[in-house]
Order: structure tokens, then C-alpha cells, then sequence
């Protein structure tokens, strides 16, 4: 597993001196980040998490995963944010965008508590009936009013099923360490669930690596060692600060030049439809980091070569607002090739016998060039396929260079305070106690 | 059926001297658009189109369909772009995006031609084993790579499947209305498949009402009759230049305005997940129409409250260069309430008995109260509920404002020469002969 940072196509748009000039600023945010580390009280727990996570829960984790895939058709994932993106990125990376619909012998993972909407609710509900249901609530407060909604509707639901007691050992809590009074972590307790842990020093958008993520990842049947030890090669990879070698450092400084040119935009993309969550997964990553004080690259994302018939017209000759993440995959879990065709009225004879890989990466390279050539730069991360191995690495990879472009940046990579304004609102609507006036 | 523009959360950030000031320009705009509709050589057939769409073609449009339900598990839509979007979008929005888990007697409506991607063909030929399927290939020239590839695929599947003569039925192709050797009209003819028109005065992006998207929506089981109706109705309201009370010009107007003030990207949001693709859809209509000439507005996309925990944070405090374009739906399909918790460890007691459908509408108020507080400007749109009426509606009005708007920009809101650019480069590396230089 690897990433390997491309920069053909940023040729022209970032020159030698530029980067050099960008060096003191970036190893100092990464020495920050590791001084960060010292310190117990931030939460920078994802750096270290790769070595230090907490072995015996693991082994619960795939116990309980086990257990799961046993004991039910459909398991339903209630979280929002960082409780539900990480997981389903995952999913998808590894398992396909289809695979509920593919599901063969593994349960299918839904995921709810991620809106209010009620047809959305109102559907999954529906999904459940006639099957065998367990349920996994992901919430450090246990109070947010999205996944708290749907806890109640699904516990109702398992209740109602299996009882009180046939429930018990069907609902999953992954919540705040501490048993204090009127917690989900005491109920869980005084309920008889079983429980997992949001580490304290892990903020919920680098939480996929933690229980957050784990446990429903597993329960699709992913191999959670294999994405720990890709985690823990980027970790040893890319725990130095030599920023003529680091490419976390090198993309962190990248981002960092590009937007200082007036590139205010990056546009996350990929190929290959199974990374359309890794987007959603790397804009909250990004967005929430860095989109503060006025500050901040607003995160797109694209599945190409789907969206060069859509937002790729702007991309090729739009306001040259934007510049590009592109992620590519070595090798595709499956391999077709284009079929003969005698009459040949298409006229892509001439690729007959070509895997659509092969295609597929002509595409990239011709529309990478084509974008360069229309006055877009182009960062490319190439990886050798989507398995979960590569997960853990890239999932690393990210966070650290988030971490450090965002100290670079001079904003604080791991609080987000405008989060609370559309929800100090919503509480006043709603009449909760405490927020009428 | 209708579309309220609200603007109460703009408020602050246009002034009325502003909006009085951009009058000449939008009636001019919205002006050239009617003078273009008497010229037929015009690109501009979908403004007339919910009054003259071609009646005997509908009529086997719906009697295709409904042997297609009867004949078939799956149905294979194979197309890329207009040829995809529109449909996709008008099936999740009347039918959900878990139509294809739940789809009961409905076949099964898979989308394929509309990336290179290998896992993603291989797996959609996966979903169609054992099944009984039917296809439809959608592609003006017949030999856009994506959809061409795809086609093969399939109809190698078919023919394996059904014989060549028992494809001939369940093969339907939508494709250019002139028959000239080699192309894709003149082949289905040969062969005897079914064949459909994609209109020469109507392009990809605003083709969803013509056979485009209509076959595959109503093999999806929704009413293309209601959908051409809601159409219609906004075709008549909004056939004027009566700036001060034609939503459509003063939409359009708003964009204009906002944008010179600095806000360089449009955030369409929707609190409803089904609306997913209607936002992949508006992202192609607005950015192939308006991204050229190093202009334009960059169309980006949001599912909220899902992503008031992700790009959210962006919106709240960083950079102040979006807008937001925000659709409302007045009733969600199904209700659902709050179910009562005696624990209330969650502190949701307060909106127990609540609908979510209420408590999400105040979320979207708190939110767009927060946005603009926090500096965001915001389009609202409402809407009745998500029906075919109101989709047909909501297409025509956006595919207008967006006419109007581009004209106001001053590009041409017809033309993509930008999706050129990767196809030369991606022919040239693939060998196609005449790109070998």
C-alpha cells in the first residue's frame, strides 16, 4: 500500500522557489503537530492511534462484528457527521457503491440518524420489516437531535421485535468513555448494551479509525487488521519532518500555495464511483478544519469521467477559481474488457479487447492534461487499488495533511464552532428548555 | 405545483436599487431567449417543449414502458450526462433514492455507459444475473465512448441471454431521428429495436421531458403525464418579462447580482436526501452553461442536515464566496413521529409526538438564519412536495433561469466546447485513428 504524490500536473503553476519558500511554514506546522502530541489535552489522538489504539476493544470490535453477521440480515447505523461518513467511505472504497444490492451473505448496512427527513427514516424502517435487525447508535453526547430521533425509532422497532430483553443484545453504543448521570454511556450500562468508545482526544471527523468507524466497517465484512496496518505504514511513513521527502508536508504546502494564488476551490476527484463517499468523507474532513475565521479552501468533489459531462466544463474553462485532488487507482477488483462488435457503428472498434481499466486511465490522463492545459492545476495521489489496507493509508494520509496545511493556514484544524450556530437556532424553534428567549 | 421564491434570507445582501438596476439586463436577457424560440435553428426547443413535445411519441413512450414493466426485472438506462442526470434525478426525487431496495413490483432501474469505471459495468452485468432485463441505450451520435462501451456489454448479454432475435424486444434506443448509414438510428432500424428521438433543438442537459428521460421514468412507474403537466403550468406562468413578478428573471437576476459582489460558487442544498441527484442535475445544467470564458458561477451541491456537519462549518464561517439556492418540500411522502422515551437520556423529550417533518423544517429555518447571519446570502425555493407535478415544474424552472441568467452573464448558455478538450487527448492516447498525431 502507498500513496505516491504526482505532480506532472501541476507543472507550471507552482514553481521550485515557491516551494522551497513554503518549507519553514510547513515543518513548522508539523512540528506542531507533534509537540501536539505531547500533550494529552488536544485531540490529536488520531496521530498516535495507529500504534496506541486500544487492543483489548479491538478484539471486541471483531468479537461483536462476528456476532453481528451472524445474528442479523440488516444492520442499521445510526450517526451523523463523523459517526456516519468515515464508515460508510469505507464501505464503499472496499465493498462497492452496490453493495447492499450485491450483498450475497453479509447483512446490508444502512444508515440512519444522518437527517431529519422522514421519508429517509420512514424507508429504512421499511427496509427492516421481516428481517433480522441489530443496531449500532454512534454518539459521543448521546444528545444530537439527528441520531437521537432515529436511536428512538429503532429501539422502539428492536423492542417491539425481539422485547426488552431480546433487544439487549441487538443495540451497539459507541459513546463517550465515562459513566456519569443521564449519559447514553450509563443507560447503556444500566440497559445492559454493549459499548464501544469516541476517544476523547479524537475529534468525530478523524474518528474512523476508532470504534466510530470499526465496528459497522467490520460488519460489512472488511478486514479491520489489514486497515489498521495500512494505517500504521502512512504513520511510520510519514512521522518525520523532512519536507523534501514527506508527502503529507509536500501536499500540505501544495494546498497552501495554490490557494494563496487565488485558488479557493479544491475539487476532490476520482474515477471510479466506488470513491463518491471518500469525497463526502474527505469534504467534511476539510471543510470542518479549515473553514473558519473567513478562512479556508472550500472542499468539492467529482466522479469522473461521469462529471466531465457536468461540472467538467466549468473545471476546463470555467473562472480559474479551482484546483484538483485527484486519486487513482492501480488496478480495479474486477476486470472486463470491451467486446467485438462487427458492425462497429460506435466506432470504438479500435479499443476492442482493452480492459475498461486501460480506457479508464487513458481518460484520466487525457482529461488531467486537458485541465492543466485550461489553467487548472492538478495534485495526483496514486494508489494501488481500493482495498482496505489502502483505506487505513489514505485515511492517515489525509488527516495528517489536513492537520498540517490547516496550522499552516493559521487556523485551528480541530474545533468546529460554526457547527453549534444553525443548531443554537434550531433548539430556539423547537422550544428547548434553555434556549425559548 | 409551484415554486415560491422567498427571500427573506437575502435580506441585507441586495439591495432594491440593486435588483431595480439589473431590470434592463434581465428583460433583454429573458428576450433574446423568446426571439431564439421563433429560430428554429436554436438550441432552445425545451422552452416549448411542455406544449409541443411530440404526442404519438409519447404515447409509445408510455406503451413501451408498460410492456418494459412487464417484461423485465431490471432496466439498464446506458447513457452519460443529460442522457443520465435528468433521469436519475426525477426517479429519486418521486420515488427515493432506496427505490431500487424497495422496489416491490417496480423493476429494478440500474444506470450504467456513464463512466469507464471496470468495477462498476461488472457489477451492474452482476445484478442482472438471473433477472430478466431490458435496456435502453441513449446517445445522440452513437458513439460517445461511455454509453458505447456499455452498450456492448449488454446487448453481448442479452443476445447470450434472449438470442438476437429475442433482444430485438427488450432493446430500445434513443438516439438521433435521422437515419444515415452508420449511425446508431440506421443500426436500431436494421436490427428492430424500438427507437425514441433525442431532439436536435433541445441538448443533453436540458432533455430530461423529451424521450431522454421520460422512458426511463416512466418504466420507473411515474406519471410522465403529471410530469409534463407541471411543466406546462410553469411554461405558461413564466412565459412573460414582467421583471417584478417572474420568479424566473428575478432568480436569475439575484445570481447575477450576487456574483458580482464576489460570490464566486452557488450551494444548491435540499434538507431531503432524495433531492441528491436533483443536485447532481442543476450542477451539469449550471455548470456546462455557464462555466466558459473564464466566467461563471461554480455549482456545488449539499444535503442538509447531513451535511450542516461537514461543509456546514465552511458555509458558517469560512470564506464568503458562496451563495446558497436552497429547495424546500411543504410535505414529505410519509410522516413519522418522535416516539415518547421515559429515560429522555437524550434530552429530545421536549418534540416528543413531534413529526420529523417539523422539526427538520425548523432546522432549515435555524440554518438559514445562522447562514445569513453568518454572512451567507440565501435563494429559497418552496415547494408543494415531491411529486412528478412538481418536478416537471421545478426542471422548467431552472432550465429557464438558467438560459436567462447566462444570457445576462453574457455566454452562451447552449454550448459545451469544454467537454471537447479531454475527449481529444483521451482519443490521441487510446490510438483512435485521425488522433494519432
Amino acid at each position: 500500500m502507498s500513496i505516491k504524490l504526482e505532480t506532472r500536473f501541476l507543472e507550471g503553476f507552482i514553481s521550485d522557489a515557491e516551494m522551497a519558500s513554503m518549507k519553514e511554514k510547513t515543518v513548522a506546522a508539523a512540528e506542531k503537530l507533534n509537540s501536539n502530541v505531547q500533550d494529552k489535552s488536544q485531540p490529536v489522538g488520531w496521530v498516535t492511534l495507529p500504534e496506541n489504539y486500544d487492543k483489548d476493544e479491538f478484539a471486541r470490535i471483531k468479537a461483536a462484528a462476528k456476532r453481528i453477521r451472524e445474528m442479523c440480515d440488516v444492520f442499521v447505523v445510526i450517526g451523523i457527521g463523523g459517526s456516519y461518513l468515515g464508515a460508510r467511505a469505507a464501505i464503499e472504497f472496499v465493498k462497492g457503491e452496490n453493495h447492499n444490492l450485491l450483498s450475497g451473505n453479509d447483512p446490508m448496512i444502512l444508515f440512519a440518524g444522518n437527517s431529519i427527513d422522514s421519508d429517509s427514516l420512514y424507508e429504512t424502517v421499511e427496509l427492516c420489516r421481516g428481517k433480522r435487525v441489530a443496531i449500532n447508535v454512534i454518539s459521543k453526547s448521546g444528545t444530537t437531535t439527528e441520531p437521537a430521533i432515529a436511536f428512538r425509532v429503532f429501539r422502539e422497532l428492536l423492542e417491539k421485535e425481539y422485547g426488552k430483553e431480546g433487544s439487549k443484545e441487538r443495540i451497539f453504543v459507541t459513546t463517550d468513555a465515562r459513566i456519569r448521570p443521564g449519559t447514553l454511556k450509563e443507560f447503556a450500562e444500566i440497559e445492559g448494551y454493549e459499548t464501544f468508545v469516541v476517544p476523547d482526544d479524537i475529534g468525530g471527523r478523524y474518528s474512523v479509525l476508532s470504534a466510530v468507524g470499526l465496528l459497522p466497517i467490520a460488519v460489512a465484512g472488511c478486514d479491520i487488521d489489514a486497515m489498521m496496518a495500512g494505517a500504521q505504514k502512512a504513520r511510520k511513513e510519514f512521522d518525520n519532518t523532512d519536507y523534501e521527502t514527506n508527502s503529507v508536508m509536500r501536499y500540505a504546502a501544495i494546498r497552501n500555495i495554490l490557494h494563496a494564488k487565488g485558488k479557493d476551490m479544491e475539487v476532490f476527484g476520482a474515477f471510479v464511483p466506488d470513491l463518491r463517499f471518500t469525497g463526502e468523507w474527505l469534504k467534511q474532513l476539510f471543510a470542518e478544519s479549515e473553514g473558519k475565521e473567513n478562512k479556508g479552501i472550500f472542499p468539492g468533489s467529482v466522479i469522473y469521467s461521469t462529471d466531465l459531462h457536468s461540472v467538467g466544463q466549468y473545471v476546463q474553462e470555467g473562472k480559474r477559481i479551482i484546483f484538483q485532488t485527484v486519486i487513482t487507482l492501480g488496478a480495479p477488483r474486477h476486470t472486463i474488457s470491451i467486446p467485438h462488435d462487427e458492425a462497429n457503428i460506435d466506432g470504438i472498434g479500435y479499443i476492442e479487447g482493452k480492459s475498461l481499466h486501460y480506457v479508464n486511465d487513458k481518460a484520466f490522463l487525457g482529461s488531467m492534461a486537458a485541465h492543466r492545459d485550461g489553467g487548472i492545476p492538478n495534485v495526483i495521489l496514486e494508489m494501488p487499488c481500493a482495498d482496505e489496507e489502502n483505506f487505513g493509508y489514505m485515511v492517515y494520509f489525509f488527516e495528517k495533511a489536513c492537520a498540517v496545511s490547516g496550522y499552516i493556514l493559521g487556523i485551528n484544524p480541530f474545533d468546529q464552532p460554526g457547527v453549534e450556530a444553525y443548531k443554537t437556532n434550531m433548539f430556539r424553534l423547537l422550544g428547548k428548555p434553555g434556549y425559548e428567549a
